[in-house]
């Protein structure tokens, strides 16, 4: 079997076009630091007419195999992540495929994993088994998280975002996966769903949604806890860990959660939390679960108690989130690009949990081993690829009138026909593919921005 | 690793309210014999207004969980395939975590997996990958494919049908995969899609399907002979394959495979057809591939000289796909359960070839070799739960104005909230699950008709 199998490489593309959560409050007549603080969010991410999660995939993929120096014919298994609903039958998948089918490589397995923002952990354990399966026949797998999370007016709106990430599987990966330290929760609920089937935006109880993601992560933290502990013979706790990475809507939602895990270290054994821990929370310590979810006075004091390890442990994996928004299926792998961004010098030889979060619901915490690599398929070369920085400083920022204005115009373009877009890509990268038109049979062309070298080429 | 990883067990339900194509055809004032010849269909399935693809899909998984004795807790995996979309983010997954929470157990991974009627195929391979992968636990996948196929009023829709199959996977298994023997087919086409959010029907183009069909299994067919002649150091030919199974939107397409299968023999290697054969093709050797789907003739004369080949290795496997019609993702292991039912007997041993196809496009041609198995995992056991011939007999025949009736409502129904149905379980049979509401949130709640033993139980 192929060992150390796990991410060997990562690209992430998200638009140039963004707002200023503080700008958008103003517009919004919030109160003050209700986005900001309240949401812990700083910027949004979003397409414009020009974009989709399809061109976004388009873009992130062709960028992938161009900085990597990646074959086409070397990928066997592609399989993409997304909650964002073009075609109800004809897979995201099958588009990339124009990728692959001028190279002549149209045996490539995998199709698309959908189950709200869960999709794309879905299509990343299914590759990395396959790697490890007698099917593989040796090449490279590769996933793709893409989403535009969008919203209704309303409290809701500021929790959008748009992304796609790529990502490529393959055996002695740098970033490998601890398969057998995994827990799952898979329940039937109704906290985030798309029933209105025509309409591209959510039904959305925020409320519940909050306490489905948090019992979710409560059982999947107890379920890696107990098979740790089964395999390796001692307690699991934060400490094994060196960084968590959370699936992220929006970012209060990690403080709370990452605290949560504190309370759960702290009821499972509380040797593993310090003193000051121990007697602060000792009050909390006979509150049933649906209790502790209600609590504010919990979730302040375990805030407080986590607030130094939530800037060692989490704080590294913020960026990309709190600057974009929820990219849905990529906003864990975004969150985990941060980390790479930040952090990539000193990983080596770290773990890093990731707690996936999808809701319907279906949810996995699991953990990934680093370790630095050979180039290209190294931690300091997939930072370098991934180029976060420059990325984030090259954007557009939208006022919030034309951002309401684009939004408006989506909402109308969603599920339409025959129509062409401006074909405007002058806020997009070179390289980056943009929609062109949607023709009276709903089929989709797509061009490419011409690359700085001047060359051009067509996505059709 | 995990040996002779495969099917277990299969249970396979469809509605039991039907139509004859012929009372179709009449009532269309189509030709004589265009649908029961043309298409070669002879029956219809269809959900009404009680049924749909989440109460076929419970009823699937709870008749399997209890005719083979398998404990909810012993299920690690459960994977749903379907491009039937009520709700576009909530998976189906999510819904079946009903059956398996009351049982305290919701450490189970898989979501849904998307790509027209191949969607099952690409949830099938992720569950054996699984089996076989260092994340494996130890515990049963189970598959699931769901789907209602309806048309709009014109000349598709007596392509339509309905059916759910639950697939129990693991090692040591009577029905196991021959992984290396595999050939996919992955490509951007625009032949069956659904971008009409708030419609139920697809937009087809049919003439354009069915070459996509036909030029897919070529090269799937290519693929995966070249790949065991590369490990086996001889060539395949149909004479390698016992049965030959495909993925069935309509009889008639069924037919003309098989027979384009003994035109790619005759293309690839002439000694492996007979003489008669080799003489009657040799005028057709040098068309392109195009020429070769447009030819009327070529398609008449493989079908005459594969009619014997046919009878033998395709005609059994044509029972459930001619009388409920087009399941989607369940279509191929309805044609692969009626192998089952009809030769259980005589199939240890032999090798069956699979041919799965998706719109848009996906398809993948793979084999698995069959032996009789241990009780409960037998075939013989398999084709005694299944009781095909059963459920064919006891449906119930509509007459077409009260199937377009029907449909109609349907199409009322497709993506509304709001309603009650008539909760008219009479021509379900025992255990089966109906839908009782959908609300004004969407939420949708299910009922489970009584047991034969007056046990009630509740889906909601």
């Amino acid at each position: 079997m192929a060992k150390n199998v796990g991410i060997l490489a990562v690209d992430i593309y998200f638009p140039p076009t963004c707002i200023q959560q503080e700008a958008l409050e103003a517009h919004d007549g919030a109160s003050k630091g209700k986005y900001t603080i309240g949401l812990g969010q700083d910027c949004m991410a979003f397409c414009t007419e020009v974009e989709d999660v399809i061109s976004m995939s388009l873009t992130a993929v062709t960028s992938l195999l161009e900085k990597y120096g990646i074959d086409p014919k070397q990928i066997g298994r592609l399989e993409v992540g997304s909650e964002t609903v073009i075609d109800k039958s004809k897979s995201i998948k099958t588009f990339l495929m124009q990728i692959f089918e001028k190279c002549g490589n149209t045996d490539i397995e995998g199709v698309d994993s959908t189950n709200a923002c869960y999709g794309g952990t879905a299509a990343l354990f299914n590759c990395v088994n396959w790697v490890e399966s007698s099917s593989w026949d040796g090449r490279y797998g590769l996933v793709v998280c893409t989403d535009s999370a969008v919203y209704a007016e309303g409290p809701a709106r500021p929790t959008g975002g748009a992304a796609a990430i790529a990502i490529l599987i393959g055996p002695d990966a740098p970033i490998s996966f601890e398969s057998k330290f995994r827990g799952s929760h898979m329940a039937h609920a109704y906290d985030f769903y798309k029933p209105n089937l025509a309409s591209e935006y959510p039904v959305v109880d925020g409320k519940l949604s909050q306490t489905c993601y948090l019992m979710a992560l409560d059982s999947c933290y107890k379920q890696l806890c107990k098979k740790y502990e089964k395999l390796e013979g001692k307690q699991f706790s934060l400490s094994d860990a060196d960084y968590v990475v959370f699936h992220s809507p929006y970012n209060k939602l990690v403080q709370k959660s990452f605290a949560r895990l504190l309370y759960n270290d702290f009821l499972r054994n509380a040797s593993s939390v310090d003193e000051v821990a121990k007697e602060k929370l000792g009050p909390f310590s006979a509150l049933s679960g649906d209790e502790s979810y209600q609590s504010r006075d919990l979730e302040k004091v375990t805030q407080q108690l986590a607030k130094p390890l939530y800037d060692a442990k989490v704080q590294p994996t913020t960026l990309i989130p709190k600057q974009v928004g929820n990219m849905y299926t990529a906003s864990l792998y975004a969150a985990f690009a941060s980390l790479l961004h930040n952090k990539h010098t000193t990983l080596a030889g770290q773990r890093v949990i990731m707690f996936s979060y999808g809701s319907g619901l279906s949810a996995t915490m699991f953990s990934l081993k680093l370790n630095e690599g050979q180039h290209p398929f190294s931690l300091s070369n997939i930072a370098s690829v991934m180029d976060v920085g420059k990325k984030l400083e090259s954007r557009h920022e939208f006022p919030p009138e034309k951002f309401v204005e684009t939004m408006k115009l989506m909402e109308h373009r969603y599920g339409a026909k025959d129509f062409v877009t401006s074909k405007d890509c002058s806020l997009l990268s070179p390289g980056t593919y943009y929609l062109t038109e949607v023709d009276s049979m709903y089929r989709r062309f797509y061009a490419k921005k011409a690359c700085e070298k001047g060359s051009l080429s067509n996505g059709h």
